[in-house]
């Protein structure tokens, strides 16, 4: 079933695999999709001190859905140290509407998926996990260099490398979203019954998705494109960055 | 000068690196290396509850010394999801007497350098520098796969693509004593001044270097092969792991 979803590193599904979770749309579908080809699932989260921390109660509640093990991870000193993004840097404004690459490159975390991989790839070690995984999409590519193939091959490289001994010469990296793109990602998890109502996608540290920053706007289109209802609540409707909806 | 002492990479030292300093003779020995080949020098210690947490008291010592920023950054959350090895595990007793390649596996906690290295990368690209700097030496090499220079090489790429964009395509991973053992290293120290009163590498938790841990060990056999005095109080003389010295 899942060969045909064009996920095609799923065929040999990881035992157990521990998964980056961050509450939004694509580490979530990550997440049931890992259970439904038969993986154990542990999940980690990551408290960088991201003005949209409501993302964290969106992964707490998913994990307890799954059923799976979950570990908030308080990383705050770390994310001090990274200011300048949009993300964690109060003094850098969220760009809103469709991202364009500089706007995206405003929401640049440095080094990001590289540390928390990191942390998983410990995590996992202890645990004696043969994977981890994150959400990354084909989407995410062109200004986030930590979500292409070839990040994925070099880190998996410096892994085996850096615990040759420790972990088997199997261990990897999942990244199964890799060559897709969102609305892609938005109709497997519609075929899978993920609970799109309790993800989070906005990156404004409001209680409710604004609905008009560069991560909502990727959001609805994506639904939009999928023919897919999203759940979620915006507070506005109607205007999907610059065009009618 | 510096060449004369077999650290070819310092004849092109980074202009402003961050380097690691855990407080002991190896990390510390390499901050003044490269601070006194002109390099700009940024230096951060973790604190992923280890049970010598002590050294972190020496990190901020010699880095005051130095004269250069110093950041203490916070991971024990990290650090308490990476249980099993005797630097983090109070349950798994810390290896006394000569390293064996079986009790330096007691100590390895996994992944850790590639962890701390990401995180000094991430704060690098933040502050504009060119490289980071860790201290791993060639008597590290048979049990820490992370201190040996196929992990140099293979998370210098990592990082380079991790950050392809957002970084300078000579961002480098400075590790000038990978081929040096520990007692040049301590020559090398010496005649640039080390205080090595101030560094700690015992891994009890104690007050004072219990003198029988297999670091304290490994310390004080490479103090005695430089020929350098130990200026480190020990509570006990006289016996080095089972060889008299």
């Amino acid at each position: 079933m899942v060969r045909s979803w064009g996920l095609p590193e799923l065929d040999d599904p990881p035992g157990h695999v521990v998964g980056i979770l961050s509450g939004g749309v694509d580490s979530t579908t990550m997440a049931f999709v890992l259970r439904a080809v038969g993986s154990r699932v542990s999940l980690g989260s990551f408290d960088y001190g991201q003005r949209h921390l409501r993302e964290l109660d969106s992964a707490r509640a998913l994990a307890a859905v799954l059923g799976a093990p979950h570990e908030v991870i308080n990383v705050r000193p770390v994310g001090a140290l990274l200011s300048g993004s949009a993300l964690t840097d109060p003094s850098v404004e969220v760009p809103r509407g469709y991202y364009t690459d500089e706007s995206m490159r405003r929401t640049v975390v440095p080094n990001r998926n590289a540390m928390m991989l990191d942390i998983a790839t410990g995590i996992a070690i202890a645990q004696g996990a043969d994977a981890v995984a994150f959400g990354a999409h084909g989407g995410d590519h062109p200004i986030y260099p930590d979500c292409r193939p070839e990040f994925v091959r070099a880190f998996t490289e410096m892994v085996r490398v850096a615990n040759d001994g420790f972990i088997s010469s199997r261990f990897r990296v999942v990244a199964p979203f890799l060559s897709l793109t969102k609305s892609e990602i938005v109709r497997i998890g519609a075929r899978l019954g993920v609970p799109f109502e309790l993800t989070w996608s906005c990156y404004e540290g409001g209680a409710v998705h604004c609905g008009h920053c560069g991560s909502c706007v990727e959001r609805r289109e994506a639904f939009a494109l999928a023919g897919v209802h999203d759940p979620t609540s915006y507070p506005l409707r109607g205007r999907l960055g610059d065009r009618a909806v």
